[in-house]
């Protein structure tokens, strides 16, 4: 079987058997089993324990080569130690029924740890699985989750419930970390509408499957329309860097890189045993093959979902438009230092409709390229100033500003803008940072704005960063097409 | 009666008279009523409208000068186009009773304007209330807050339920604008622990009450430990710099100043008429001074908590303590990157400390100045860890990283860390700028650190910002020490 076709294994196996399953809540081997449930995934699942004889409900095995049925992926959550007597059993199993294609080693204490018995470990993981053709993701990982049929073999509390997801998103995440990944995925949920990712792997020590496997599985994947990056280190950098670059002329890689100078890259080293790397050349690669660099998480969160949502843009004007003069001002400022927009003069015609259609008190392209609707704009003049700026042929993009619902309905304001939005023709679809300022007060207006597909944030510093992510990449995709 | 005394009526009167009070859930003139209800304001408050004999259950008069009992605080909340029947009013009160020491103005469409009609309004208020020596804030504001004794002027909406808040802090705010004073009040509110400000000031148009008059306010006020302030322009810039100096060698002030650029000075200019001088010469002069300058409202509030909680650094050895390593990289590289901590290596004491307490497969001490204390650490080992740390003689502060309890007990997590920090020595308290990364998943384990008086950050990016300040801040009062 092809390496490709191995792994489905991972992200669409048949059936899993999750081998030191438990029934202990504290135990990783009861999350995942749990998290199996929880998330329903259809399919089989074989719980393996010595001493039970079932686990969560469902019927376990003492060995895994025991398991009558066929087996695809197999989920290891036993220690280190026990990782000779457990390869003995696969063996055992490959050579009566052959069916393993994948398998996710969780545990860590194997090569990462740099000693002769975690590199042994290690060793003899990949030789049994190498010479029966069976991928391994790890060790020293959380494995995969592909939330389109409820795989999961992390080990993640599910402190999240499913209620929590409204919507299925396009955007598949690979991370080297498992803390990290995990915090993503959290942080995600944490969005005002909580972000339930395409698919999810934390790669760990990268004995077999590495990035490169991952990311050519999410380019042929149509589901996962954006990708996310965390990464500490890659010894093939150049061929990586290749692979993403072509990836990224078919949709958006964001990518963010730590190990950036010279003592992260030293801790980099004994976390996942990775080689960072010289930071600027990484940097400089990704710039030349139009991946998306980001600095910090929230800005990853935040540029994932302004790729995946947002028109590209066509040029650099953008519009501040602005319910509060204050963060007008203080988006203006932020603009002007960063100079990546060039704040548009808005047509006659515009602003006759602006002085005509908002509050009296309103200023109207003043500065140019900014208008104040002020406090007393109705959810309609709101959704009427989008509108209007939206439709001016000067202007590529808007960032648009307001803060608190105090004589607004929230739920309202939400639904206006979006469907002010949502029935422009498709070329005043332009790109729109919608920043709703009152922190977890305004959550049901962003909900209902991010139902209905756009996008909101917490304040301009997270608009205009996301939004410069967003022109860098349109105009990339215009050079390379100018290009070729 | 002295213009400080005066100040009295705006943060303690003993009675307030809301001109325009309404029984319209939708008019501003309600929910200034409703929350002085709310809130708890023990002393009499008088609705005064035209049209009812009662608003919210409370006795209301039909004028100003009509209320028999002594008036301390007016609040006027009537359209900018009543001005001068209010002032014929409240000179009628006045020449008969002379009680009114103190007169909010909300309502905008005044001087702002720049419209002869605005700039008339504007004055009529201010000639009247200098006439009998009562203070104004505003026109063009939402006033006043004192969570102390429940007193609140202002509009805004109180999506806020009391119950919400279960600790008072000694942060005090004053805004230029009134939509940001609102933002802030939100995005406080939000925090794991919600942030009940002590005071909380809206300036406006400044026709009388000014930054001035507020800061000297702050700088009297023992319940006030931090100053937080929100600032467009000022035109006696200088001496308002040599007062917030003033204050800056009492207690911590930080600012916002916005009106950067070119452009973001000229929308300053059209929304409180305000000129926003040269950035370069305000910077220059915070830096002299001792104010600490922020750039963006997260990290505003941030900085106001770490300055409020923490202790002063007795130097730039920050050590990173880690329980993930994706986290720790990340948080080294932004060190690395800042340049304004060394990672110090620690004692081999605390090493071998470490060793024996840590689990098996932790990296201690390597690189210099960074423990990786891996994802199988217990809560008591989190403590340990903290503890072992900040007795390092070489450590003058700490970042710890945890990312998501999926095997510890989160409130258990927050009750380990701050026992083991509360139970320290004085001299061992150093700064602890604790992140635990799982964005709202991890709410309970941060609402525990911070009631019991430690702070917590989202990310390491707030907390290096955060900690910077604070070290060039304790930097600075040493110097001036030193010189003194």
């Amino acid at each position: 079987m092809s390496k490709e076709k191995l792994m489905e294994g991972f992200f669409n196996p048949e059936s899993i058997a999750v081998v030191g399953a438990s029934d202990n809540p504290k135990k990783a081997g009861y999350i995942i089993v749990h998290n199996l449930i929880q998330k329903g995934f259809q399919r089989p699942v074989y719980p393996v324990n010595h001493n039970v004889n079932e686990v969560q409900g469902i019927k376990a095995y003492p060995l895994l080569s025991q398991i009558p049925e066929d087996v695809e992926l197999v989920v290891l959550i036993t220690p280190a130690a026990m990782i000779h007597s457990v390869m003995d059993d696969l063996e055992k199993r490959m050579e009566e029924k052959g069916d393993v294609k994948a398998l996710v080693c969780a545990a860590a204490d194997y090569g990462e740890t740099k000693t002769e018995e975690g590199i042994n470990r290690q060793n003899r993981l990949l030789e049994t699985c190498n010479r029966y053709g069976i991928r391994v993701l790890g060790p020293n990982c959380i494995g995969v989750i592909n939330n389109l049929n409820g795989v999961d073999t992390t080990f993640v509390d599910p402190g999240i419930p499913p209620s929590d997801f409204k919507m299925q998103s396009g955007i598949s995440i690979v991370s080297q970390s498992g803390s990290i990944a995990t915090s993503i995925m959290f942080m995600g949920a944490s969005r005002p509408l909580p972000v339930k990712f395409n698919k999810f792997v934390s790669l760990g020590n990268m004995t077999d499957v590495d990035f490169i496997d991952i990311l050519e599985y999410y380019e042929r994947d149509d589901s996962t329309r954006v990708v996310g990056i965390y990464m500490e280190g890659y010894p093939k950098g150049k061929m990586l860097i290749e692979i993403m670059g072509r990836i990224a002329r078919k949709k958006p890689v964001v990518i963010l890189k730590v190990g950036r100078g010279v003592k992260g890259a030293k801790a980099a080293n004994s976390h996942t045993g990775s080689l960072a790397g010289t930071d600027a050349v990484y940097d400089a690669a990704f710039k030349q093959y139009g991946i998306i660099r980001v600095a910090a998480f929230r800005e990853l969160i935040d540029t994932l979902l302004t790729l995946e949502r947002m028109p590209m843009a066509n040029g650099r004007n953008f519009y501040v438009l602005s319910q509060t003069g204050g963060f007008g001002i203080f988006c203006t400022d932020l603009l002007e230092e960063l100079q990546f927009v060039n704040m548009p003069k808005i047509s006659e015609d515009t602003c006759n409709i602006l002085k005509e259609q908002m509050p009296v008190m309103s200023t109207i392209d003043e500065p140019e390229g900014y208008s104040d609707i002020t406090v007393s704009a109705s959810e309609e003049q709101h959704a009427q100033a989008l509108t209007a700026v939206l439709k001016d042929d000067k202007v590529d993009g808007v960032f648009f500003l307001t803060v608190t619902p105090t004589f607004l309905q929230q739920e309202r304001l939400g639904h206006c803008l979006a469907e002010a939005y949502n029935s422009l023709e498709a070329k005043y679809k332009k790109p729109a940072f919608i920043c709703i300022m009152a922190g977890d007060y305004v959550k049901k207006s962003r909900c209902v704005l991010e139902e209905e597909g756009l996008c909101s944030f917490d304040t301009p510093n997270e608009a205009v960063v996301a939004a410069k992510h967003l022109i860098w990449y349109a105009e990339y995709l215009k050079a390379k097409e100018v290009r070729s």
